[in-house]
């Protein structure tokens, strides 16, 4: 159990340290590719919340169209949050947790990546009902990723 | 031919003109979500070009990977340019002429969504040659559009 722990730790590690050089040109492209992946779903994620407190008419296709982007975003931002980009200048709202913690970070990464699958789901299912219901368990896993690893807004 | 033109030029005119509250809090929401739509969708469009231009190694899977991220990107960002956003304060690049000359917008706007379609289809033929033809006729359909639409980078 703790070698298994111990791999998935190393492993996280591993991704994370990866520099962000892999995949963007400088540090500050990963930032800004992130900030812009989230920009996207909160987006669409805010719409799917409008129809499901009441603020907006439910529409079954939009809540699918909306549902399709937030879960294809919610697989993006990760690899933005590469080792060197911890000591990057431009401004941005990761705490040192997100690299100091990192087994955890992946792990609620992953979490989000599950519930806007559901999220998908139940929008599919063309119930206002089962969209009210995911909505509710995706908007937890962001707060509580964002609680851990995303400072205060200035 | 000047009737249906005049039809299309008010159905064109009336969705530009649509203020991004419709679909925004407020006009530097609608801004700053086509940034991000633009931002994630030259990201994965760029890892295709390393592919095609031999930069980076084929890899089947993530071809078809980031061509559905720019597909899905593609058809995003034009609510974002609504009237409201004209005379917005925050900085951006949009030239006058997405509003003056709406309907070539709307045009370059729907090539855009047609040719990364194409991409996609492309990539999932599983050949990088057609790959290449395809990222080639998209980056035309990207270019055209920033010439005409697009202040240059200060």
């Amino acid at each position: 159990m703790k070698i298994a722990a111990s791999i998935v730790l190393a492993a996280t590690a591993a991704i994370l340290s990866t520099p962000a050089s892999a995949q963007f040109a400088k540090p500050e492209d990963a930032v800004k590719y992130r900030q812009s992946v989230m920009t996207v779903m909160s987006t669409h994620f805010g719409r799917i919340g409008a129809m499901a407190n009441g603020k907006a008419p439910y529409d079954a296709k939009a809540a699918i169209d909306n549902a399709q982007i937030v879960a294809a975003m919610a697989k993006l931002p990760w690899p933005g949050f590469s080792a060197d980009t911890e000591k990057v200048s431009v401004q941005n709202r990761a705490k040192p947790e997100v690299w100091s913690n990192a087994a955890k970070f992946k792990e609620d990464g992953d979490h989000l990546v599950s519930e806007t699958g559901k999220l998908l789901a139940a929008a599919q299912t063309n119930s206002l009902d089962n969209l009210k219901t995911a909505f509710a368990s995706t908007g937890k896993a962001c707060k509580s990723c964002h609680d851990d690893f995303r400072k205060e807004a200035k």
